[in-house]
């Protein structure tokens, strides 16, 4: 079977394409038929994971799971989710399948081990830093996290909202003033550890990419080595 | 059943991206899961469309088929392909499914038809514009064409592989000088008839979007239009 990634997205949308995009740009092909294949199922009525998590509504996690299944039966050997929310039930998610995943809290530490860094701000939605999802994993190496406050958060959350709902204006007024303050703290790197949030600061991250660690940069960029790995290196079959 | 698009895509990735990119910003969705579902094969080892038309080498059809059927299998209820050429096998794909097509051709010319264009100019694939795609569903419409020389034609090719080889520079050396020339010789309406050119153009069709018709944007308006066609008037079951 040929190597196939398999992108669980509509988490939100915008952030499935960019993950796509961030793969075929990482991607050292000169034509179409040497890029990566890829299956992307971005049916985005998933439930909300924040709402789930704070405030304990409907659960995404059936619907994730019913979703995986059309990129398995569909053919992908790997899975990977442009969703940094969505990894709170990452482990779960991984007993329903077969097929390799690829964690984008795992491929982000690591690039924040790579590149020994000790200190990082961490900007994600209100429920991937309450779950401490990001911050249980950097403890283990010894890195230190600054989180924005309680009133910067929500203004983090809405900035995130106002971008799924369409308003780039409000979303980015929402969220420099927040940058900006863990800048003047003197935080050399930011983790974008929600998926929309390099869409929301494009700008910034071209300008200074060494300010800011892109969690879907560091998932495509683990998942365009699997796939070199598996064509090169393919499994022994059983 | 609820309507899912299906995007035949890898014909390039940078162009099946592209299509993902307009059908989400042109949906008037507030939240995630307001959306229009998706699901997006692209596998690109699709044998090269322009060079089977021209050069009659390995036809691109039955992977066309297979991949098809992968998003058949998958649940969608609509098929698109944001890749003008590979409508050359268009009829031929339709014979293969149960599920609805929308052509890019038949999205472009109708915007044709309801803008009152009379004249314009072609810029596609060398295939699509010897198989006169375009010009035969136009001629029908008593719309007159403009092609680019033979020489540039040539450079229009070789923009579009250059594009796809990741050489964004060359493309634009390429292709720009041809635009210019359409632009003297009083050309109103370029339409951008292959799936890479509005990524190219990026820049000119953002300052001057008149001047152009992207056949992309008209094939996503239309599945955008199908689609909420099939939620407010559900086809009744047989």
């Amino acid at each position: 079977m040929n190597p196939v990634i398999g992108i669980l997205g509509g988490m939100g949308p915008g952030a499935t394409v960019d993950a796509m995009q961030k793969l075929i740009r990482n991607t050292p092909a000169r034509k179409d038929q040497e890029h990566i294949p890829m299956i992307a199922v971005s049916i985005p009525d998933i439930p909300d994971r924040t709402q789930c998590i704070l405030n304990h509504s409907p659960s995404p996690l059936k619907k994730m799971v019913e979703y995986m299944r059309i990129l398995e039966n569909a053919g992908v050997t790997c899975i990977i989710i442009p969703c940094n929310t969505a990894h709170y039930w990452f482990d779960d998610l991984k007993r329903h399948t077969q097929v390799d995943m690829i964690s984008i809290i795992d491929a982000t530490c690591q690039q924040v081990t790579e590149q020994h860094i000790r200190h990082v701000a961490i900007l994600a939605t209100t429920a991937t830093v309450r779950g401490e999802i990001y911050q249980r994993a950097l403890a283990s190496q010894q890195v230190d996290c600054t989180l924005p406050t309680s009133e910067q958060q929500d203004a983090v959350m809405n900035s995130i909202y106002a971008y799924k709902a369409g308003d780039i204006a409000q979303a980015r007024t929402l969220l420099l003033p927040v940058v900006a303050s863990l800048h003047q703290q003197g935080v050399a790197k930011i983790i974008l550890g929600c998926t929309e949030l390099p869409l929301i600061l494009e700008t910034e991250v071209s300008t200074t990419p060494d300010a800011y660690l892109d969690a879907t940069d560091a998932l495509i960029k683990k998942a365009i080595d699997w796939y070199y790995q598996q064509v090169t290196h393919p499994p022994v079959a059983a």
